[in-house]
């Protein structure tokens, strides 16, 4: 578990903007839960009880800054920037059946110019449930009311859902071919992330993000 | 530079709440700036325009369980709960020229139950000094106006002046004479962190926070 920033987070359909293409461009999708306060010390139990709402998010990734931030022992900083989070944000209660054991048991949707990246289950193979994460991240603090808590890239063992990153797509091709083929976003190539229920109905609307050009300022 | 907390800090007079001794309780005290907007690639000139407010800060620190949170490879989280703030925070111009190439050239002073513990120098040997630091945040995100950037543990090179935590004594210690010997807080100890002006007079009010032993919600 890591932190990232709080004080600035993108809309759902904002762009992401990216002073360069070779920073290695990269969208995770992801789940994230918000919660209310809790206390040092909270056990997982009461953690659970703690999750308010639950979202999506794209925790944009600059993946060749990432090698020389972590070899530097600290950390992720420059390397991820603003995430974005859906446009509704909903009750656990409002998931039924689909959200037990502190999961989200539905295929997280992700598109890449409008063609399908990957379809992983969010609830399976998520190694910490999110009362385990909480509980690990109160251990030594209180949690402030609207704590973001994010469940990490959605990944499933199973190589036929398709991948929530490109960097693991790309980690697959490597160990399957030798090479990793598929390149990391561009300038003016797209994003979309959504979760459906079973009826087919959007259940926190679409993520869906352009990758922009930065200009600085004059 | 590492991501810390923000949405739990403790004020100037607030117990440090930590639920054992054995997590090697230590203070750290620093020199902290709050921003206004940062725009993303801001450099080093315009980001020293873009500082509001000084304070002091106590970055309190949980030694024993920092060796294994860096052995994860994602920086600090339990070993970093949360940090204290000055009960006052001043612009730079009421610094006169004690403040200077993005550095507050003043002693800090900190106290353990009252015994002096250090007092050298927040602007010498400040390796990055502020505009630096700040540039660095805001290479790939902008900064949120009420950003707060810490120096780091004030330190110098020379010996006599004393440390501003007890990790930095230790390691002296062992330096010296083979074996660190100071021992890190317990619970009913108190630490004192405050900057004078020339005249004496406090600057930005007093840190003075006792430890104390965590109890967990029924």
């Amino acid at each position: 578990m890591y932190q990232g920033g709080s004080d600035d987070f993108l809309g759902a359909g904002d762009d992401v903007v990216v002073a360069s293409e070779d920073f290695g461009i990269d969208f995770e999708a992801e789940v994230a839960v918000v919660t209310g306060d809790i206390a040092m010390g909270t056990g997982p139990d009461a953690a659970l009880e703690g999750i308010r709402l639950l979202m999506l998010a794209n925790d944009v990734s600059l993946r060749n800054l990432i090698p020389a931030e972590l070899a530097k022992g600290f950390g992720f900083f420059q390397s991820k920037p603003a995430s974005s989070l859906s446009p509704v944000a909903i009750t656990p209660d409002a998931l039924g059946p689909a959200w037990r054991d502190g999961r989200l048991h539905r295929p997280l949707l992700s598109f890449r110019n409008d063609e399908p990246f990957g379809r992983p289950d969010a609830g399976t193979d998520m190694a910490f449930d999110f009362s385990t994460l909480i509980a690990h991240a109160a251990r030594t603090r209180r949690l402030g009311a609207g704590t973001i808590v994010g469940s990490g890239t959605v990944a499933n063992r199973d190589p036929a859902v398709g991948s929530s990153c490109i960097a693991e797509r790309r980690t697959r091709e490597l160990l399957r071919d030798g090479r990793s083929v598929t390149r990391f976003l561009g300038f003016g190539e797209r994003v979309r992330i959504e979760m459906l229920d079973e009826a087919g109905a959007s259940l926190f609307g679409a993520i869906d993000q352009m990758v922009v050009c930065y200009a600085p300022p004059a």
